[in-house]
Formats: structure tokens, C-alpha cells, sequence
């Protein structure tokens, strides 16, 4: 199998789990059977986001919309942030056109309104983050929206609920693309108990219990 | 209660989850409660580090040694450029210094071997990543180091597990600065299920497989 080219998707205000979660596991793979490119719409820093307002982490974009090279894997990660990016028709469009040649388009928690708004989703299966399920949900109408799913995964499309749900999906990314043992070994290296399965939820409780924005 | 300064301290190599994981938790607290700051030896840009040897996504120090408020709360994630760390004067003087008027210095993984060597774990019981246990037990005799722990509070200092495990330790640390339904909304917000049992360890089973560079 040759190099897999992942790019992790930046904006101001993303969630920094939605992001590093993730990063943590597809970076845990040997460097010559994945790389990690860090994209925004500008190259440079980029502000982390958080619900509680407080002063966030900065992250470095090394490429933009135009540099960024052919993606085999795309990571949106949602956040605060979303709600403005949902307007922004530079993201829409890099979105669109990008997961055309992606294997697989994945989204963690409000990422996947973003997809939704770019198209990515349409006539597919997608999942969201359960407290702010709605801003997903009302993106767009051409999807089938699953409300209680750790994550879903519908082909070249997979998306996850809130936050860390992000983990459980990635190491599932990892297994279908390389294999069950190397996912497993990766959440032990990273003592995390990896939740396998999709469709056991135990935050479906809380949806829409949040307002945004 | 006034507002708490937690300082996140960077260095060349840190893991991205140690991290990130804990200051996904600290930054949904409300931000006139509790203030991140990223601190490194020298402001600017600070690349992570991965076993698989990956390029990895680099952060921003806002603050450096000198610079740096007075903190509260210290939190030392590991990482492979732990080890390099363990020789560095400055990082370790530092911690020695601040840790002195912390209310809780933390640590992460094998950050946990660089407190140790500071002597900021002097007398202290403390825990450490699991399947390189030995960096840190092998750093200093002075500690009573705990092998089957998700996390360690030892009072002032304390010290997780690999890892997702610092997500645990950090919502613990929530819990004990203001109260336990503060720590388990975050947890919720976040779709992560807290695992609340400092003494339940199902990685210790893989105590020093790994033999680190």
C-alpha cells in the first residue's frame, strides 16, 4: 500500500480534541504509510475555539486551500468555529472539491455541518454532535441524519458525534484501512479503551439539550 | 474563588493527546474561572513528537520561562522528547521553581519522569505511562512509584497514566478544585466517558513492553 496523505482541516474557533484525538491515532501509524498535513485557508496560526470563551491554543496551518497537495484522507473537526465557516465559500467549495478524490471524508462533532453545507454528504447516512445536534441536522435536508450513532460510516463519507467520539471513529478508520490489530494497538499505546461499536450511543441523551450562537 | 492559571508546558516532541486531551477538559471551564497559558523555554512555534517518527503539527508558546505568570495549576505532558528533556537545566529548574507555589503540578505520560528528575516528586507517590514505565521509575529513586494506577493524587502533585489517561486525571483535578457536577458535565459535553476509578488500570498489563530510544 502506498503513503496515505491525510489532511487535517484548521479554522479559527475548532475544537481542539475534534482535531488532536484524531491526530493522535493516524500519527501513531509508521510515517511511511501516513502522513499528517496541517490545512487552512491561509497558512500560519490558527486560534483554537471553546463554548467557555476562554483564551485559546494556537496551531500552525503549513498549507493553504490552493498549496495543499492531493488528500487521500480529509479530517474536519467541528467547534465553535463552524457556525461562521458554514458561510464561508472558500471552505465550502475546498470541501466539495476535495472529498471528490478522497478516499474517505470524515468529519468529528459539528464537522459534519460543514460537510453537509459543501454537499458531501448529500443522500448519504451522517452523525453529529448530540448537545448541538441541530446545527448538523439543519444544514441541509438531503441527508440522512442518525441521531444516535457514536459514528457513522457510509463509504468514502464517515462522521462521528461530539468530540472525543472523534478517537472511537479514527481507530475505526484505521482498521478498515490497515487492520483491526493495528487500531488495537494503537489505542493501547495510547491507553485509551476504544468503543467499537457504532451504534452504542451513551450520549444520545443529551440531544439538543444546547443552544449555539 | 479568584480565577486559576493553569500553565500547559511545551517542549520539542511533546504527544499531541497528553496535551490536548486535559486542556480540552480545563478550557470548558468558564473563563473567569480558570485561564490557559502555553509555555514553552522560548516563545513561538513547538513540534510535537511521535513514536512513529511522522511530521507532526506544531503549536504556539505564547509565554516563556521568564515571561510566565505565576501559576496555579502546571500541567507536563510526555512524549519521546521527554527524554532529551530529563538533560535540560532550564526545563527542570523551572519546574523545580514553580511547581513551589502551585496549588497542583500535573503531569502526563512520561511527563512524569521530568518531575521526577526536577524533584518535584520527592517523597511523592506518582504513576507514569505504562508501557514505557521504566523512563520514569528509573529517573529517580525517591519516589514511591504506583505501576497499576490511572492516576495518582498525591495532594499537590499529580501524576496519570499514559496518555488518554490525563483526560481522566484532568476531570479528577476538575472535580476536586470546584465539584464533581462541573467535572461530569464537561465529560458529557465532551461525549467522553469519564473513567472515574483512579485505581482501575486495564493497560498496566503492558508494563514496559516498549523499550524508548
Amino acid at each position: 500500500m502506498s503513503k496515505l496523505t491525510l489532511g487535517a482541516i484548521l479554522y479559527e474557533g475548532f475544537e481542539l480534541l475534534d482535531m488532536f484525538g484524531p491526530l493522535e491515532m493516524f500519527t501513531a501509524l509508521p510515517e511511511e504509510r501516513l502522513e499528517v498535513l496541517m490545512i487552512a485557508e491561509n497558512k500560519g496560526v490558527v486560534k483554537a475555539g471553546s463554548m467557555s470563551g476562554a483564551p485559546m491554543p494556537s496551531v500552525v496551518a503549513d498549507y493553504d486551500f490552493d498549496t495543499a497537495p492531493q488528500l487521500d484522507l480529509i479530517l474536519v473537526p467541528g467547534g465553535v468555529g463552524t457556525i461562521p465557516e458554514l458561510s464561508n465559500t472558500k471552505m465550502l467549495n475546498f470541501l466539495s472539491e476535495r472529498s471528490k478524490s478522497a478516499t474517505i471524508t470524515s468529519s468529528v462533532c459539528t464537522g459534519s455541518a460543514m460537510l453537509a453545507k459543501a454537499g458531501v454528504l448529500d443522500g448519504k447516512k451522517a452523525t453529529s454532535n448530540k448537545q448541538v445536534f441541530n446545527l448538523a441536522a439543519g444544514s441541509s435536508d438531503k441527508v440522512e441524519w442518525i441521531e444516535s450513532a457514536r459514528w457513522v460510516d457510509d463509504g468514502d463519507v464517515v462522521t462521528s458525534s461530539g468530540v472525543s467520539a472523534g478517537i472511537d471513529m479514527s481507530l475505526a478508520i484505521i482498521a478498515r484501512l490497515f487492520d483491526v490489530d493495528t487500531a488495537e494497538a494503537i489505542a493501547n499505546g495510547a491507553e485509551y479503551t476504544w468503543h467499537k461499536d457504532p451504534n452504542v450511543d451513551p450520549f444520545v441523551q443529551y440531544l439538543n439539550q444546547v443552544t449555539l450562537g
